[in-house]
């Protein structure tokens, strides 16, 4: 906006408002006192925490613009390690999906001949059963029909299992879901839900958010972050006999931010402890996509709830998938699915009514879904591209998973787990005595420290482990695996140097 | 999934579970008894109301999946006039906008030459912008920067008076924005915010959801919806005096669903009622570009502020603005801005956080508010198709409010105001005691019972005046302006003939 000037306030005329005076005279108001500051702020918002984005991300932003001017760093830019938002590092999208958004966009498109006849067909079906509106109209509550057909297909192709379009949601991302399942399940203050420790923020956050209390269990690093029952027993027995009522529990897997894939035998003793402790699960499952090791697979925690006797068969589950991971990487789109199981008739009515007061989900992140649930198969015109882009970035992921874990390995006490899916490496670290010291005298938990030095000395920016909670006297923090791999060679030595600068100055 | 079997659960051998039955013989649980069904269902969910998507439109969808096979109506669709959702009523899309989300979602065409200049310079300045992840990458959570500078330019050009990318969230939809101001303002079960009657419902539910009091306030009928002074301060004390504290006050213009564009000494006084009683101000404006009577014009409450003296210069506002609304209505972007002025700088950041939580909006609705907010200008080549594209529309719009009020007004015992702006009538509707009387043996408010009637009569689909408040005792519904203009006159005559039909059944 050079060259145009606009008015500042205070400077016009204020010629209307002699009335007021009048009229405010009767109220002693010198002056307006803010409304949104200190207790004026909901508490809750004031104490949610969100560390993905937090303090470490937030210096980085600072830092990145300092390089643009005249900056004395050794680097010349930030390696953002902080977010799984794979597209941000090059990572690139998968073509089909970007060419059939394009065409629900902007219809014109459909007699070019630019595009391959099954994206046509693909955007077709989808205009078609959007109706009139296409992609630029509110969709059902729920989600456009034809795309949660394509989910309940996905589903049962996945699990073997019966799906059905009524317990299928469409959202904006996965979080979108996950916060619509957090709204039905917290009935009062002290209605608690079990979430992993470490965790994804996201579901802590939500409780804060809805007063409800997050009931925190531990995952057993030692055995690959696993779930250990007599762990989830204690947790329970604790927070119940502190009055707090559980109605939930949150499992992730593949984990974030601990990369591990959940056996089945694991599942299954999860199951069976919120078929007997009368729970709802909420199976984060994401990084279904992203498994990079040979040894497991990943099972939907709804097909292994499925394969068990009939007593399981009315467990409530709710699980979540999204277009920003797997090897599509969607994040702009906010496309997700929530797909419930076992909902009573009320609780499916009442999930609607809540959807609907947000009118729907995001048609872009709807129709992305519906080309992650239903890409190209063989004998398409668009399958050959389609799997080559699948297979390479997969495959660039396992070997990037594989360097980072082996890069976190070779540094002085420094322990990480094998990183079997998803985006992240979780590494623990060794943080010296007096580096404690020095940290907790300027008000900082030691990992945060270790983080922002980090980022000061390497322009690496990743989120502490504190972020996402850790046994006390423990120190990680999490890396995403995305940063391009002809840059990994480079950016793990960033990492290895400066844990070496980092023991030696505190080590001293 | 035609010719495809899938197990249903029971039906696998139960091989795995055997150690269960030793795990479980520990606890008595015979059976999984649902958690979310009665009591274990927030009691906020189920209080919360949204008409909009409510008992009418639920039928109507019934009632066009039973026109499918053989019904007996003498109609042979459904007109839904229920929801703001022009594109679903062919109203066209603006070309320029769905050329620039192409663009974006498939930068290829870039290359293209079905696109004019001005739309690939557009898309080429968001994706630069966006970074190398484009349009598929989370973006900033307030939104991607130069889109945040169209809405500061947008907003400059339109009041005069300084905007800040500071104070600009993008967010999905309007409801996201109001969403996140909703939850910030609300500290405790005993806060209140102030919402006129009628009023859009996404307040009262979001309050609802909250656990917080919506502090209702009658706008008045008789003088066009207006809001009077008297009213905010007798609601204001009412409430007070109950216990409440009232830290906020909505106000929709133009009106949702009442169609008023309020005066600017209107938007003054309150303005003045705010800063004396120490509220944030929440500024509907999403219906700006909708106004279609030549004696009024949108002024926004920023500017109104602005214009006033300097001890108002410190009262907060948030205003909302949308993708959906105007004459572009991209009601499935799900795109909107919110901007704060007067926020303290723990606000704001307290906001941002808030805002990361959910990552960020979804990209293709940032980039329809880019070209909403920098659309064509004279000289470019998009400018006449853009220019023609908008009149059409808006002058239609035009033509169809007043229709819409002549036939309300020609029904005998309706009366309705000018529709000034906005995309709907609100009527006020007599219906017969006896009538009153059925519908309440039947446990209906009259005006669902009428609205129902209307519905199964002539295939119109409305919201009955109780899904936004009204005055007891009087009786209105909502209808949208949005069916094609062809079909009005149909349209009108079904509304008029089973006014007609319903009047002599019940006064007969």
């Amino acid at each position: 906006m050079k060259g145009v000037r606009f008015h500042k306030p205070h400077t016009l005329v204020t010629k209307y408002f002699k009335r007021f005076c009048s009229i405010s005279s009767t109220y002693v108001s010198n002056s307006y006192e803010k409304v949104l500051r200190g207790s004026g702020i909901s508490d809750s918002v004031r104490e949610a925490q969100y560390a993905v984005r937090g303090e470490v991300p937030t210096r980085a932003l600072q830092l990145e613009e300092e390089l643009k001017h005249n900056s004395q760093k050794p680097y010349d830019h930030i390696i953002f390690c902080n977010v799984g938002n794979p597209q941000s590092l090059a990572n690139p999208p998968v073509t089909y999906v970007r060419q059939v958004l394009a065409l629900c966009d902007f219809p014109e498109l459909l007699n070019s001949s630019l595009f391959p006849a099954d994206a046509k067909e693909h955007a077709r079906r989808i205009l078609k059963s959007a109706g009139k509106g296409g992609s630029g109209a509110y969709s059902n509550s729920g989600g456009v029909s034809c795309i949660r057909e394509d989910v309940v297909d996905f589903i049962q192709r996945r699990d073997g299992y019966e799906s059905s379009v009524n317990n299928i949601f469409l959202t904006n991302g996965a979080s979108d879901g996950i916060s619509l399942i957090m709204k039905l399940l917290v009935s009062s203050s002290s209605t608690g839900v079990m979430v992993p420790v470490p965790e994804y923020p996201l579901y802590s956050a939500l409780l804060c958010l809805l007063g409800a209390k997050p009931v925190r269990y531990y995952l057993n690093e030692d055995r690959n972050w696993s779930i250990e029952l007599s762990e989830l027993e204690k947790a329970y027995e604790i927070s119940k006999k502190s009055g707090i009522t559980i109605s939930g529990i949150v499992l992730i897997s593949p984990g974030n931010p601990t990369g591990q894939v959940l056996e089945k035998s694991n599942l299954e003793e999860i199951i069976d402890f919120a078929y007997r402790r009368r729970l709802v699960i909420l199976a984060d499952e994401v990084y279904q996509e992203n498994v990079y090791t040979k040894e497991k697979k990943f099972v939907s925690v709804k097909k292994v709830l499925r394969d068990m006797p009939g007593k399981y068969q009315d467990v409530e589950l709710a699980s979540f998938h999204s277009a920003s991971k797997g090897f599509f990487g969607e994040c702009g789109r906010r496309g997700g699915y929530l797909e419930v199981a076992n909902f009573s008739e009320e609780a499916l009515e009442q999930l609607y009514k809540l959807a609907s007061i947000n009118l729907c989900a995001n048609l872009n992140g709807q129709i992305a879904m519906s080309c992650i649930t239903r890409h190209p198969k063989k004998g398409m015109p668009s399958y050959s591209r389609f799997e080559e882009e699948r297979s390479n970035l997969l495959s660039s992921y396992a070997r990037r998973a594989d360097m980072i874990q082996t890069a976190m390995n070779s540094m002085e006490g420094c322990s990480c787990n094998q990183v079997e899916g998803a985006m992240y490496a979780f590494p623990r670290i060794s943080i010296p005595l007096s580096a404690q010291q020095v940290a907790r005298s300027q008000g900082k938990q030691p990992d945060v420290f270790y983080a922002l030095s980090l980022l000061e000395y390497s322009g690496v920016c990743v989120v502490p482990g504190s972020g996402f909670g850790q046994k006390p006297g423990t120190f990680h923090f999490r890396t995403t695996i995305l940063p391009p791999e002809e840059d990994f060679p480079k950016v793990m030595t960033s990492f290895q140097k400066h844990h070496e600068w980092f023991l030696n100055k505190y080590q001293g």
